[in-house]
């Protein structure tokens, strides 16, 4: 397999927020309004807004509960860019192909994630201090 | 003006790597090679190397010299996302948008970057913690 074959686009760009609705009032004058209302994904401990921007989106994260991935990275790092998802044909192949070549995982196999996609992460260090999200394309 | 109108996509999301020809080891087999082989950006101090996905790409950062602003970048926080580029109409008039809604800017109008494009920041405090970059679309 080909990993080079397998990524389509830049599905979305996490950002780790204090407040939704707060950077709602900075993003929409540039993006417009999102896609849907702000949703909660309890695996994730997070409530979630997409902003569509040409092909790719950008996903506003603010975090449910302080002692959670995203309320810890607010804790150590602040408000910023927390993660790039890649769009995928196959969630599974691709963690597949992350753990064949020597990269560490979060998830071995894809999982429900904000919109009912699936979707898993692969480590930070497999990707250079990266938090790569790969999304599955609905069937 | 309606800022929503004026972004056309995510251009490029800029990655801090201590050293491209390691990261490209990473990414190339998920992305492909280099669209141009690596070039300097003296005004950054950076070599960069850009992989296309999909309408958008991937711009790896290199610092030539530690005391620069990718390479503090590392220094503080270490190899990851950097900042966000978005495809607009004119830089000038998206960089007067942030001044004009009260955010700082790091450029106050645009100058030369990578390829040849027109380019620009806002200060990461314009976007909630996000390195805005603006880059204008050949003529």
């Amino acid at each position: 397999m080909n990993g080079a074959h397998e990524i389509g686009r830049i599905d979305h760009v996490g950002i780790a927020v204090r407040q939704i609705d707060e950077a709602l009032g900075r993003w929409t004058p540039w993006l417009g309004t999102p896609i849907r209302p702000p949703e909660l994904v309890p695996s994730q401990r997070v409530r979630v807004a997409f902003l569509q921007v040409g092909e790719s989106r950008i996903e506003l994260l603010e975090p449910t509960q302080p002692d959670s991935p995203v309320g810890r990275f607010l804790d150590q790092r602040g408000e910023g860019m927390h993660h790039l998802a890649f769009s995928v044909a196959s969630v599974d192949r691709a963690l597949a192909e992350v753990a064949r070549s020597g990269g560490r995982l979060v998830d071995t196999v894809g999982r429900m994630g904000a919109g009912g996609h699936r979707v898993g992460f692969a480590h930070p260090s497999a990707f250079g201090g990266v938090l790569v999200e790969f999304v599955e394309a609905s069937a």
